[in-house]
C-alpha cells in the first residue's frame, strides 16, 4: 500500500503531542530514574503520583508517573489549537463510533477521552496551566538536561492502517519502512510540530508503547547520562546505543525502566514543516535504516513494549523481519 | 503600547522564512565566504549569481547571491502552505494599498511580489522546486555545517508599528524588549515556524537588514567556524560572540561579509508552537538580555545594517540606548 | 634576549605543577564559588580550610582555600620524582642564597619550603596522601567538570629573568611572546609535564599570581560553566572569553573570585614531550596572539592580580603594551 | 602475579611511542582511508609509501602504509630522549640475547632496530626531521580531525611476561584485568609519556597488532566519523563502539581497514604522570571493563589482529574467556 497524500486539512488541529501517563509499581524507584537520573522536574508530586515536565516546557507537566500494581500505559496526551478544535475532535470521533468522554484532569481545562481503533487511549485538551519559564535557571538543569517531549512510538499490529487512520488526522508521513516483499508499510513516521514525528507506529503485537523520546541539546548529553546511569546502578536500564538512525538521522540512545517501559533520548532530526514534504522511503532490511552506522538493534527493542490500560493486544500478521542483532 | 495578542486567525497562511537574495559586490569573494567557509551548497550558479541551500533543506534555495554594483538586500522570501493562500495574500495587500505583484522566479512557481508599509520588498510563494536529500551525505558537510535558514532581523524606525504589522500577518511574539521610560517596545522577536523567530525588529534607522541567521547543529560548529575563519584570512569579518543571548536563549555568532551583509550562526532556542505560548518581556537596560553572559554588544551591531532595494530609511524617533560595549 | 636551550638535565625533577594556597576573607562565599560552581570536590574542610581536588587527581589537594584578613597566595606547590630531588632542590636553592626550610603540611611527607629570587613562596614534595579514584563516580560531576590543575600563570617584572631561572630547574619555552621594539621577552610559557605549561610568565607589576588554571574536558563544559554562573549570581565575576588562544591553542574562559583571584577554565592544548620540542615565537602586537578570533583582552586582565604572601612587588621597566580591549 | 613495582630508573629513557609502518595491499585504498576519511596529513608520498602525521605532531610521521603483498605490521618506533639513550638501548637489547642493528630510515637520525622477546619489530631513535606546526592550520583539519598517535596494543601470548619485560624498560602499569582465577594478568596497559599507556597487552595468540590509536579533540569528533564512514563506502570497516570504556575511562571507536588493520579513535583518559600513580585492577569477568556502559565487544575484537613481520606467532596459554557480544 503506498502512503497516503498528506491531509493538509484535517478534521481538527492537533499541534502537538504533549504527555503521557505512565503507570509504575514503585514510585521512589521511578523518582529516581525519571527525576534524579534523567533531570525531568516534578511540578507536582504526593505519595501516588508524580507529575513533571522538561526545561523547555511550560505546560505543567509531559509525563505523569502513577503508582499502580500494574506497570502500563494510560494514555497519550495531544494539544490542539482551540476549544473549538476539541468540539470538532469530539464530533469526528463520535461518527466514527469510537467511545468519548469529557473528563476531569487536574491541571487542564476540558480534555476530551477517546480511544484509537485498536483501543489506544488517547485525550486532547486545548489548555493545561501554563507555568514559570525555567530555560534560563541553569542550577536546575541534571542529568541528560531534556528539554522536551518529542514523540511516541507505538507497536502497531497493522502499520498500514494506523498510517491511514493517524493520517486523517492530519499526521503527515516524513519517513516510512516498506516491506519489499508485500509492499506493506512495516513503519512510519509521522508528525504535527514540524519534526520527524509526533507519532510513529511499528509493526508488531500491539497495540502497545514502544516509547516515549525526549529531546536533548546535543549527542555529548547522552553520553553524560551513559556515564551517569553507569555508575549508579542503572547500567542494566539501558538497552541500544548511542546511535544514529538512518531514519530521523536523529542520535540516540534508548533505556527501559523497572516496569519495562522504554524511553528514548534523543537529538539532532530536522524540520518537516513544509506542507510539501516528501516522506523517505527505506528498505526492511536496508541495514542501515535502524543504525546509519551499521549496528543492528538486541531483540528486546522489536519485542518488547508496554501495554495500554484497557486495550488488548493482537499479533501483526506481517511476519517480515528486521535485522536483529545475533 | 503593550504587545497585541496572538493572531490566531491570520489572513493567509505563512508557514515560514525562506530565502533572500543579497545583492554582492564581488561574487567571487562572496563564493569563497558563504560557500567554502560557512558550507552552504551550491544549487545553481553562473556569472552572474549563485543559489545556495543549507544541509537539511530540500526546496531549491535559501540563499540567492547576485552580483550587483552596491552591497543591498534583494528580497525577503515566505513560503505559504497553498496556492489559496498567495490569492488570499494579494487581496489582503492589495487592501492596504501596499504594491503586489505576480512575477517570474527561476525554480519557482507563483510568486506575489509586494512591500510592507515600510518598503521591505517581500515575495510568497508555494511552490519552490524540492531537491534530493543531502542531510546525510556527511562528505558535503563543510565549515559550519549550516543545516537551514532560521530567521530574518530588521531595523525597524518603529517596533511597535512593526509588531502590529507582522502581527496581523499571524506572527507571534515570543520575546520583546521595552523601553522602560517609555513603554514602547524598543525590540520584539516574532514567530511562524515554532521556534523563537522567523523575524525579529530592532529599534534603529530602518528598513535594514540586521541580519540573516542559520541553524547549526551544536556551539563546537561556530566553535570550529571561528578557528576556521580565523587562520583563512576572516578574522576581521567576525563582529561579535560567540555568546549565548539572553533573549531566545541562543548560541550565537555574529559575522559580516564585505558588503557588510551580517550573518548570525546560531543554535539552541526553543520550540514555541503552542498557541498560548506567552511572550517573555526584556528590560533594555537589562545587561544580560543582549549576552546572558553580561558582554556587551560591540557600537557597530547597533548601527550597522544593509538596505533594501528601492527602500529609503528614516531614523527612529525612540533614542533610548541599549548598553553598548565601550 | 633569545629564548635559551631547553636544560634537559636539571638539577632535580620536578614532576608537575601540584597545588596552590589561595587566602580568602569569606570561606562560606569561596566554597560556594570552588565547589558548588566550579565543581571541585572537597577533600577536607573545617572552619579555617577547605582542601579540594578535581576528578581525576589522586593526590589529596590541588587548591587549598584559607581564610585569612586579606585575599593573597600563600604558595605554589610542585610535586618532584623522588625524596632523593627534595635534598637535591635543597642544595639548589641554598647555594643561591634562597631561603630553604623544612615544614609540615597535612597530607603531605617531607615539604621543602623556599622562595624564588623574586620571593614567590614555592614547596616542594615528593609524597602528598593518595585518594581513591573518583573519575568514574559520575555522579559527583559537577559545575564546570574540573579535570586537573593545569597551570599557574605569574606576573613578572622581567621575563628575561623568570625565563632563565625556571629554565635553569628544567622548565621548558613552549611558546613566547618578544617585543619586536626592545628584542626582549614579554611572555613565555614553560612547562614540565608535557603539555604548553606548568609556569607562564606574563610582563607586569609583580610578582603576583595573574591566575591558576583547570583542565576541563570539552567547549561545551566552559559554556556550561557560564550559563550557570549567569543565573547563580555569578555573571559579574566573568571576565573575559570564552575564546581560543593563538599561544597555546587552547579554548578559554577567565573568572575572578570575590577576592580577585583569577582562575582560567581550560581545555585543548598539545603535547609538547619531545626534548627537542621547538619554542613558538609571537609579536606582541599580532591581534591574534591573545586570542585566535581577534577579540581583545580587557584592561583587567592585563593589570589585576593576587599578590603573593610576604613577597613585595616592583613594576616592570619593560613598558610595551599589549593589545588592550577599548 | 601481581603487577612488579614500576621501575623508576630505566636502562634508557624511552620518552613516547613514536609511530609504526603498516604494509597494505592497495596503496589506494588506505589513502583513501586514512587520508581522505580520517584526515591524518601526507607529508611524504610515492607509488610504494606514504608518510603520515597528525595535526599537532612536529615529527615528520606517525605512519607509514607501504605497499606489499601481505597486509603486516613492519615495525613499532619509539622516540628516546637522547643520542646517548640510544647507545645505552643497544647495550641492553645485546645484553639480553636480543637482535641489534644501526638501520637507515628517511627522515631520522640514528635508527637502532630491534626485537623483543616474542619477536615485535622495534626500532628506538631520538631524532626525527620536524616539521612546520599545523595544528593552527583549521583548514586542514578534516574526517576524525586526528591530534596524535596515542598508543599501540597488542595481543601477547602470556601478559605477565609482557608487563615484566616492558616493566623493566620503565613503562609502568596504569591499569589491567586479573583473571580471578588464576591470578594471572590477562591484559594490561603500561605508559611513558603521562597518559593511559603507550603500550597495552591483551592476552591471545600472539605477538600481533591489536590496534594503533590516535587520539581526537571530542567525542563529537568520534560521532562525525561514524556518520562520514557510514555514508562514503565504510560502513562495514566499523567494529565496536562507540562506546566508553571501563579501563581507561577513555570514549572509544574501533575501525579496521582493508587488510585488517584496526585503528582506534580515542579521547579523554586521563593523567599518569606522578611515578608513585596507582595501577587499577580489574576482573576479566566484569562487564563494565570493556565497556562502562555494558555492551560486550564482538568475537572478532578478540580475536583479529595484525602479525609482525617476521614474528611467528604462539596460541596463549591462559584460556580464561572475557565477555563476548552474543
Amino acid at each position: 500500500m503506498p502512503i497516503p497524500e498528506h491531509n493538509l486539512n484535517p478534521p481538527f488541529n492537533i499541534v502537538r503531542l504533549s504527555h503521557t501517563e505512565l503507570r509504575v509499581t514503585d514510585l521512589a524507584w521511578s523518582r529516581g530514574y525519571y527525576v534524579d537520573t534523567l533531570g525531568l522536574q516534578v511540578t507536582y508530586e504526593d505519595k501516588e503520583v508524580i507529575y513533571l515536565r522538561a526545561m523547555e516546557e511550560r505546560g505543567h507537566h509531559c509525563l505523569i508517573l502513577r503508582h499502580a500494581p500494574v506497570g502500563e500505559v494510560g494514555v497519550l496526551g495531544f494539544k490542539v489549537w482551540s476549544e473549538e478544535d476539541l468540539d470538532k475532535a469530539e464530533h469526528w470521533f463520535k461518527a466514527r463510533d469510537l467511545p468519548t468522554e469529557w473528563v476531569e484532569r487536574p491541571y487542564m481545562g476540558r480534555v476530551l477521552k477517546t480511544r484509537d481503533p485498536w483501543g489506544v487511549p488517547l485525550e486532547f485538551y486545548a489548555k493545561m496551566d501554563r507555568l514559570e519559564p525555567i530555560h534560563q535557571k541553569y542550577k536546575l538543569y541534571n542529568g541528560v538536561k531534556p528539554l522536551r517531549i518529542d514523540h511516541f512510538n507505538l507497536f502497531s499490529p497493522n502499520v498500514d492502517n494506523s498510517i491511514k487512520f493517524y493520517g486523517e488526522l492530519g499526521f503527515r508521513v516524513t519517513e516510512y519502512t516498506e516491506d519489499a516483499e508485500t509492499g506493506r508499510a512495516w513503519a512510519a513516521w509521522m508528525h504535527r510540530k514540524g519534526g520527524v514525528h509526533d507519532m510513529a507506529f511499528t509493526n508488531g503485537t500491539g497495540p502497545r508503547l514502544h516509547h516515549v523520546a525526549f529531546w536533548v541539546p546535543t549527542p555529548l548529553n547522552i553520553i553524560d547520562l551513559l556515564d551517569l546511569m553507569s555508575t549508579t546502578g542503572y547500567v542494566d536500564n539501558i538497552e541500544r546505543g548511542p546511535g544514529r538512525h538512518g531514519i530521523s538521522n536523529a542520535f540516540f540512545l534508548y533505556i527501559r525502566d523497572k516496569d519495562g517501559h522504554r524511553t528514548e533520548i534523543y537529538c539532532s532530526d530536522y524540520q518537516t514543516i513544509d506542507p510539501d514534504h516528501e516522506a523517505i522511503k527505506w528498505d526492511l532490511k536496508d541495514p542501515q535504516r535502524q543504525t546509519l552506522w551499521g549496528a543492528a538493534a538486541p531483540r528486546s527493542w522489536f519485542e518488547l513494549g508496554s501495554t495500554f490500560e484497557g486495550a488488548p493486544v493482537t499479533e501483526s500478521d506481517l511476519k517480515s523481519q528486521p535485522i536483529i542483532a545475533p
